[in-house]
């Protein structure tokens, strides 16, 4: 069976050499293999983040890693500014008020990114928050925030807060500087442009957010950032790891390492603009500003009249192609297609052609029933 | 390379039919191709779980399935029962402790069971406790709680108590029935009796925990079960799951249906009477009670003037033989041997030999430095 043009924002199509780490056999996880897999997989990801700060690994989907920021930072009943331009801002303020803490939203349109001057405005006029989170690229609408200016502007009101970044759907495939840019924490999912499948997140961590962490109340134990640094020390993990995942990190940052940084970032870059015309082409209204459109993932808007569900069930069983439909409000409203990870330009112009021949035919079926 | 002798008590070595379906490319989260994997993947697990209780899968190591527990079912301030009979029964009373917990602890010595008419005596003593947690099997000492005696009685002081049990490495290798033993909830790891890596956790749970859990004020998300349960009746996961480790757990419980539950059990039975006889005849002295004597783990006392470390080193330096250490306050002095999953008498032999060999060796050595 040819296997699926898999074009959802992750989980994303695997390499010959990653499936072939995921059929290692096991080995303990407190020997010397796995302190050794260990160790490269952070220098790895260190590398990929651009970052000297820690990072740690957790056996858990990107949203586990999202979680882990409210009990590392905060305290019950502390404020959160939490930024949201989509779904997955909108859910680390749900995980939030889960938690007991005071988020205070800030909420902007679907498809626009968000506006450094109102997040400063809104932390001078609440000098109580000490914690502001913002996603770096939205998956549910495929707009790239601004984080080096959104920093820039938190920075000059105050210089000491706390920022969280999901960057998910971004990191290994987009530049982020943490130290430059002034991120404290920046988490990101192993089944996004690293090439290999969902259930590791990474957690990039600097010193204030460490600092942070020693007097934040929240409960927690699984996610604790602490015990996974302090293992790391030994070349483990507090909890038993997800080997396999771990084998396919080892292979997926080698491959990326052999094709470098800036080539992966250039190569999502023209991606993203080829997807965004081939799109336009066929007529369809994209949903993200053009001056913030994501290069790891592509939204466009149904045309009336065509059933959001059914096309996307038409595109896999007719073309195997698989591409994504929209979340929360969005729902049956918009397609999204991802482009990050182990993708060319081929790859999108394939699954073009068969959105191409399904409007079409969606289109003829509206005119004969109409 | 010949692959190792991985006599841990998990992760342990996987079949190769498993390792083939890790292998396997990506598909959709959201698409038919996981939902049906899912579905089996469920009911596959009710089958070897014995119950008709929901069983929910969670991405994260059989720690996250165990952290689980508190935030589902308690409140703030709420007194738990943690029986505790060794190193993980210990972990469930930290859990409970870092989540703000009211922890009443009840600590067996190291080799002993739990004494079930010391449980029921401290529920008379304390009638506000509600919630009581013990673990079947104890992977750090190798014994196997009799928690069908346990349970009857808790259930003749206190009907009502919900009851928490860490089956983490006994579930699929060992018979547990839950409706019949009045166990409310069960909490399974991958790594251990289903052939499959680590990077899974499987909770069954009862009628009544369901109940309980609409009323604990906890703070939840990404391991919130009832997120899973309604995720689960619409094919899908709340959060991103490890795809691969589905794939790996469907082939799993196919391997494990043919052979057969109760051959399963047989089998752990009769491995866990060899290992046991065969470190006797190397005249190493067990740990467990033998009247409580694991199926799945073994463990003996490392001989007086023996150094523990060097001598798994040496196991897995000269012989590709990997056993385990001893955790917490048996860290040094003792060995545990895993015999779980995938594996025949043959295994064990092999790895007795070994440990002959360098027990010989050792005793030399410590000879020659006299």
């Amino acid at each position: 069976m040819a296997s699926q043009n898999l074009r959802t924002p992750g989980p994303t199509p695997l390499p010959a050499a990653v499936r072939e780490a995921l059929a290692r056999d096991m080995v303990a996880h407190r020997g010397p293999e796995f302190a050794a897999t260990l160790d490269e997989c952070i220098r790895g990801l260190k590398w990929a983040f651009q970052t000297e700060h820690d990072i740690v690994v957790l056996t858990a989907s990107g949203s586990g890693g999202l979680e882990s920021l409210v009990p590392n930072t905060l305290s019950p009943g502390e404020p959160l500014l939490a930024v949201s331009i989509g779904y997955f801002g909108d859910r680390l303020a749900s995980i939030g008020r889960a938690y007991g803490v005071d988020v205070v939203p800030l909420r902007f349109e679907d498809g626009q990114a968000a506006d450094p001057q109102a997040i400063a405005e809104q932390l001078t006029a609440r000098p109580d928050i000490q914690t502001v989170f913002v996603t770096h690229n939205e998956t549910s609408t495929g707009v790239l925030n601004p984080v080096l200016a959104i920093a820039g502007a938190v920075r000059q009101v105050r210089p000491d807060v706390l920022l969280l970044v999901d960057g998910i759907s971004s990191v290994g495939s987009v530049g982020v500087q943490p130290e430059a840019w002034g991120l404290d924490v920046v988490v990101a999912g192993s089944q996004k442009g690293w090439m290999i499948p969902p259930g590791l997140a990474f957690v990039a961590i600097s010193p204030r957010a460490w600092e942070r962490q020693r007097r934040a109340k929240l409960p927690r134990m699984y996610f604790d950032w602490q015990l996974h640094k302090k293992s790391a020390e030994e070349g483990s993990t507090p909890w038993t790891p997800a080997l396999s995942l771990f084998f396919a990190l080892q292979e997926g940052l080698k491959l990326m390492r052999e094709e470098g940084l800036e080539r992966i970032f250039e190569r999502h870059r023209r991606i993203g603009q080829h997807t965004r015309q081939l799109l336009a082409n066929l007529g369809l209204r994209l949903l993200a500003d053009p001056r913030f459109a994501s290069p790891t993932v592509t939204t466009a808007w149904v045309p009336p009249g065509v059933d959001a569900k059914a096309l996307l069930r038409r595109l896999h069983d007719r073309h195997n192609v698989v591409l994504a439909g929209g979340q929360g409000r969005l729902a049956g409203q918009i397609l999204r297609i991802g482009h990050l990870g182990w993708v060319d330009e081929a790859d999108i112009t394939r699954a073009a052609k068969a959105l191409e021949i399904e409007l079409e035919a969606a289109a003829g079926a509206d005119r004969s029933a109409a």
